[in-house]
């Protein structure tokens, strides 16, 4: 239930023990199964395995996903129109090598029957690794621990590695290990749903299955045969993308009982049959090297080539190293971003949990997107939105400047395709897909999807993001400047001089983020956007130009610029309309929006949200109602064009009317409530998203995580209760500890200099830890440089609470969430009932 | 092409001479096959054939429709959202008994190919018959005259009478005539086309074709059999709806040559094969009496027992009784509906075949609707939409009332599938579907669709011209109230009070009747129809409560109506809110219209329209450019509400941004324009729909005549250049004949009254011809009431011309439709582009 309890206890501890550093399952519970699945999933950004057990059974999906590897498949519109959207493209489950089933005594080992003395599933922060250990007391008496462990390389973007460990505790007995690399997509069990059934299906946010053969078989071999059974490699090219991939494992064998191993392979599955004579003080070891490789076309018999050089370097290399690289990566990476919440443990494992996850789904993405559950399921197709550039970028931006970069390059190698999507919406410029794999745009509803134009200026954000805390003027010249000229164009063609009243530049039928109401004229969000867009593109236009000539000259020629475009953007920018009712004292999310109907939220019973699963759009279109923040965002992300006054009334008028249907609005409703000074609502909103996944509040959690929440915590942490801010020259400090907690400490890495902020209820510290000196804005605008050599400390004011909202009239706010006592219910994870 | 040259000569004379009472060919033209199929066709309202030759070759598309005979099938939307639309139905081309194929020395006769001495194809205004009369010269030197006759009975429903004739004229020859009744749609041969490959194509109007079996056989059987082949029948179910069909064919011989008849059935086909002595003196002819019958279910058996009843019962009446019931339906149609004018022919010989289409399609439609294409072609998948209620009922209820009043019950009986879809939209009332054959939604495009709440009040308007014009109270208080009970409801209930500023009544989140311009707020039009929708509620129940408590109690029952409604009624009528701009002094079509940016249609190339094939709908919506008249057509439906200066500044401002893209909108601008007095873009606009059809000026043609057009050309004529008005009590008159004609005449019905109306350029003179009194209101707003024996003239006042228009500032005026010299260039009838 989207309006779950959220306490501050967090998870149920008596399934899931509270650990800073741990995610922990002690309690295996089958109805949960597809959260789990996701909670534990495990990923370096390209490869991502989901947390299925080893034996292949009793999973609600099985996932394993290479970002960007997909097939596509045409749209049928139930009516066509010029333009709309062709061509669909859906993340592919690829050959699933998790599989490694053990039988003792020819029983085998299924976790959800087993008599099982001890359990324990974790998902360790700091070693990167996941780990199952049990003791399993089998149906002839026997005992043994079984200890498996999964990696996803973080520094090897082609590599897992899995281990296997059997000790025999009490008894002898025969031991088969069945290893296994299965394409379950055409060939396998569970996953095989036929598309008919998924048509049918109202809810949008699912992913495509299909009823044809997706992967086409090219290679089915063994090869480096040893005496472990050597390398076996599947490879297959997609039947419509064309795209090719390739998967290999091989196995090490560390143990003094008697083995054999023997490998078959055929198209659609590649096994490896292990039988050991099982007996105490001779404990089995076995490691899975395994590799994927995928490409756009190179043919599938090289990439079984790559994930054969792939293993045998791992290999060589060995586990232990493996694992310390794992570790050293994971190391630098709390060094630079790591959050402390002083005052509530179960709060710290959370928000350390979105932060692996985001460390995991940005590590070795190489210049493709994020998807928007990273590597962790197949929803939303597997597709790019611009959760990346709003809600992961800046966080990356801040604490591991080189993934950002490469995000950056993504779009920008993107850039020939949303050109030629400008041109067939008829536009100058470039128009950014709203979701995509290939850069064509797949949303099958314009109305929610091509109508958000807005994607083009979180483009341009991102960059001017990225540029302030890098100062990277490299990339913003290099990648920046080509995609500012395109972006700014767009928006300067899309928009027009209204001939009535005052002359404003006005931006007609697009949808902001909110998506509940779409196809509308000024939306507030938008036009915000467009007018930073086109101020940061003159901005670096005629910094490139007086930097670097040369390359300035070449912008030119890419770009086809004339000089006075820079005239059309800065005249566009600077007349931008910005809708505002001045009796009513706010900013309207579009014109015209606050003449609409408000929804009685109030009164709309809870088992109709998601309104979208139960209303028809047209219903909700012509209603005062938000599926996420809008407004409220444009002012978290552009705080200079509201003054403080205004932005508490535009949050008090719009916060009772945001039903939070989308998992976007949380964690941006959390930043602003706490800059208002609505500081039960910011914390009330905070706990939300960080529970969201963990708690599976939106019902949808078992389709994978939702990266951009993920994002979202980060910068609740960072710009909502630190009140960290940068313009560019330096940060600024405003931070607002919520009343529960004793203290926070943040990272972040700042053009090169690694710092420390620790924030209580009286002070603020900042401290440089390595690389430089920071420039900190002082209350009296004075630019300070804190060095590695001091401490700079700020005394904070006593927080005045904000005066009471007035109740708009003929508002209905929706209740308050409810917050339960301990002790959970029963339904926590209740997977019946879903919201994006 | 749609900006194509319309001259006052029409059609092209050297291929079709001008007739007042026939449409005439002399020349076969392979290329515009599809468009003759459709001018040529008959029908009665519930069956129609297209003018496909006897021989069953060179065809556009064969089809012979039942009216409301239709399949389903499942909606697949690319992305699912709540009450979208979920079934398909499309109407089926049923079996085809205009097979009667001619064999001479055992060489076939086929039109594109014989060596044809004469040629004429006739559709006969007066006598209801399509005829073939041609003399072919075979490739064995003899020669023979051939003539064929097709009517489908105006007086029976289920009946249609072919006749072939054959007469040596030199040379004996064997003579095989093969006749048949196919199953195209699933036996035959050209129209089986994948859906598939239907699916990929852009245009939205087309009809849709199956790739499974639609027709599932239950009988096919000979009966009667006699010297002539005895009657041969085949029934179906089709296979998603289940609803039934048969149709049966028998033969009279009349001859003096040998002959023989041998008659053959299977699934999905019958035939007689006839073999004849052929020779000089002894003429043979062929009568084929044919019947088909329909229903929702009723087995298909018994539907063949009724075909066998029906073909009996003609034949046992003759052909020539059949010919005289014909003469005698439209000798009266005639008599009531008849337009002469006066100093153009060929404008008169178009007017009529407007005229006599609406007769076809009005005939027996039996409390069915009448589809956008008639019964002519498969174009719009043969479902009812608004264009019955605006352009067709308003003909009807002056020139054949009781055929209105079926139309009226038709939508009665579908009022509990409007409530159910109200329920869906999560209103109150009814909702009535955009598009519909079995009274669910079949709209797939919502924003083009489902928000056109405005046909609601559309069915409404049409209860209020019926009643103006027949004063049948009857009708009025047993259907129209319960339908005007929950129509007000919806919009009651659709609509609100905004809080800002003026308490004003808005409607938001609809279309209007243009659709260039989608979910927007407060539709001008919408909202004046809304209004007169509830207000004529509010009249009806008072009246109703007062005349007739006993049926006033039974509607308070079956709608569970609370007197109090009324006042709401009331209450959002009065304060409805009319988007009117003070400062351009011009009404807005919806709030915010005059806020877009105006299309640039000067320079929009002519290849680039109709525009929603060449630019996204988001493209399109933004901008103020127009597909149809919609605040022109809310003048013309409510033109109390407009001061004359007001109607023309609109006219002026709106009228060069009409695209006139669909084929509804040139029939109103002509209207608007002559009461405004635009005098020569009336008559532009008058001529471009007059030859909308007969000159292909849309490219569709060939999918089916534009039935609302039709009835907007009456319309033209009445109520445009005749003038005429009726506001319920009396007839006002205030023609504008067009300059370039020398008089008018028009006939009408009123409250049982027959009358006509003579106008010319200094009079206008009203005649009783039969009833009883006509009340005219005179200049001075007295009534006169005329009688049978004085004729009552009006002396007309000189007309002075209209001040011209202001350029609107940023106005950018389409060029006017160029009219080109007589000599009509080749392409006339191009069937490559088309429009709606």
């Amino acid at each position: 239930m989207r309006v779950q309890a959220v306490t501050s206890e967090g998870l149920p501890s008596y399934r899931f023990p509270v650990d800073p550093w741990r995610l922990v399952e002690r309690e295996m519970d089958a109805d949960t199964l597809g959260v789990t699945e996701t909670l534990f999933a495990i990923g370096n950004g390209y490869l991502g395995m989901r947390a299925n057990p080893s034996e292949g059974r009793d999973a609600h999906s099985h996932g394993t996903f290479l970002n960007g590897f997909h097939e596509t498949w045409p749209i049928h519109h139930a009516e066509e129109a010029h333009a709309f959207a062709k061509t669909g493209q859906t993340i592919v489950n690829v050959p699933d090598a998790k599989l490694m089933k053990l039988y003792v005594d020819d029983e085998p080992l299924l976790l959800g029957e087993a008599d099982l003395e001890s359990y324990e599933r974790v998902l360790d922060f700091k070693t990167g690794e996941y780990s199952v250990d049990l003791i399993w007391r089998t149906p002839a008496g026997k005992r043994l621990r079984v200890r498996s462990t999964r990696m996803t390389s973080l520094e090897h973007r082609h590599l897992a590695l899995l281990t296997f460990e059997i000790e025999m505790l009490e008894g002898s007995a025969p031991l088969v290990l069945l290893s296994q690399l299965l394409n379950r997509q055409d060939g396998g069990d569970e996953y095989h749903v036929t598309e008919a059934a998924l048509g049918e299906g109202l809810d949008p946010r699912k992913s495509r299955r299909f009823d044809r053969r997706v992967l086409v078989p090219e290679v089915a071999e063994v090869r480096d045969e040893d005496r472990s059974g050597g390398a076996a490699v599947l490879g297959y090219r997609t039947s419509h993308s064309g795209m090719t991939m390739a998967c290999a494992y091989q196995h090490d064998i560390d143990t003094t009982a008697e083995y054999s191993a023997t490998t078959s392979v055929d198209a659609d599955v590649a096994k490896t049959v292990f039988t050991f004579d099982g007996r105490v003080g001779a404990p089995i070891r076995i490691n899975k090297y395994v590799s994927y490789h995928s490409s756009k076309g190179v043919p599938a018999q090289e990439l079984a080539d790559r994930c054969l050089w792939t293993i045998r370097r791992a290999r060589s290399n060995g586990v232990d190293r493996l694992r310390r690289e794992q570790q050293s990566y994971l190391n630098q990476f709390w060094e630079n971003a790591d959050i402390v919440v002083d005052g509530n443990e179960a709060t710290q494992q959370a928000i350390r949990w979105h932060l692996f996850h985001l460390a995991q789904a940005s590590a070795r993405t190489n210049e493709v997107g994020i998807p928007a559950k990273a590597t962790t399921g197949g929803g939303y197709d597997g597709h790019y939105f611009w959760d990346t550039e709003i809600y992961v970028i800046p966080f990356l931006a801040y604490t591991n400047p080189s993934a950002a970069q490469k995000l950056l390059r993504f779009r920008w190698k993107m850039l020939d395709s949303a050109r030629k999507r400008a041109r067939e919406l008829s536009q100058k410029g470039a128009l950014y897909p709203w979701r995509t794999i290939s850069g064509e745009e797949a949303s099958a509803y314009y109305a929610a999807g091509t109508a958000q134009y807005h994607i083009n200026a979180a483009v341009a954000h991102a960059f001017e993001k990225y540029h302030r805390a890098t100062g990277d003027d490299k990339t913003l010249f290099r990648e920046g400047a080509e995609i500012l000229v395109e972006t700014a164009r767009l928006w300067q063609d899309l928009g027009f001089f209204a001939l009535n009243g005052e002359r404003r530049f006005r931006i007609h039928g697009v949808t902001g983020p909110d998506e509940y109401t779409t196809v509308v004229n000024d939306n507030l969000y938008t036009n915000v956007m467009a007018q930073a867009n086109m101020r940061f593109a003159i901005r670096t236009v005629r910094k490139l130009q007086e930097a670097d000539p040369g390359r300035f000259q070449q912008l030119v020629r890419a770009t086809d610029l004339d000089l006075s475009e820079l005239d059309d953007w800065q005249e566009a920018a600077d007349a931008m309309y910005l809708p505002f009712d001045k009796e009513m004292a706010i900013h309207s999310q579009d014109e015209g929006f606050l003449d609409r109907e408000i929804w009685d939220c109030k009164n709309t019973p809870d088992e109709l949200y998601p309104l979208l699963l139960h209303f028809h759009p047209l219903v909700i279109y012509r209603h005062q109602v938000l599926k996420q923040a809008d407004v409220v965002l444009a002012m978290y992300l552009h705080p200079e064009h509201f003054e403080p006054e205004q932005k508490r009334r535009n949050f008090d008028y719009y916060d009772p009317l945001t039903t939070g249907d989308s998992s976007l609005s949380a964690c941006i409703q959390a930043i602003v409530a706490a800059e208002v000074g609505r500081d039960a609502e910011a914390f009330k909103y905070f706990q939300e998203a960080l529970y969201i996944d963990l708690l599976n509040l939106h019902g949808n959690s078992a389709d994978g995580i939702h990266v951009a929440n993920n994002g979202g915590i980060w910068a609740a942490l960072m710009h909502g209760f630190g009140g960290v801010a940068d313009d560019g020259e330096a940060i600024e400090l405003t931070p607002r500890l919520p009343k529960d907690w004793n203290g926070l400490r943040l990272r972040l890495v700042r053009h090169g200099v690694r710092a420390e902020i620790e924030i209580n209820h009286t002070t603020a510290t900042v401290r440089v830890l390595a690389g430089g000196v920071l420039p900190i804005r002082a209350a009296n605008g004075e630019i300070i440089l804190v060095s590695t050599d001091d401490a700079y400390e700020i005394e904070l004011p006593t927080r005045t609470p904000a005066p009471a909202a007035d109740e708009p009239t003929g508002l209905s706010r929706r209740e308050p969430k409810p917050v339960t006592p301990p002790g959970l219910p029963a339904d926590l994870f209740d997977e019946s009932t879903v919201t994006s």
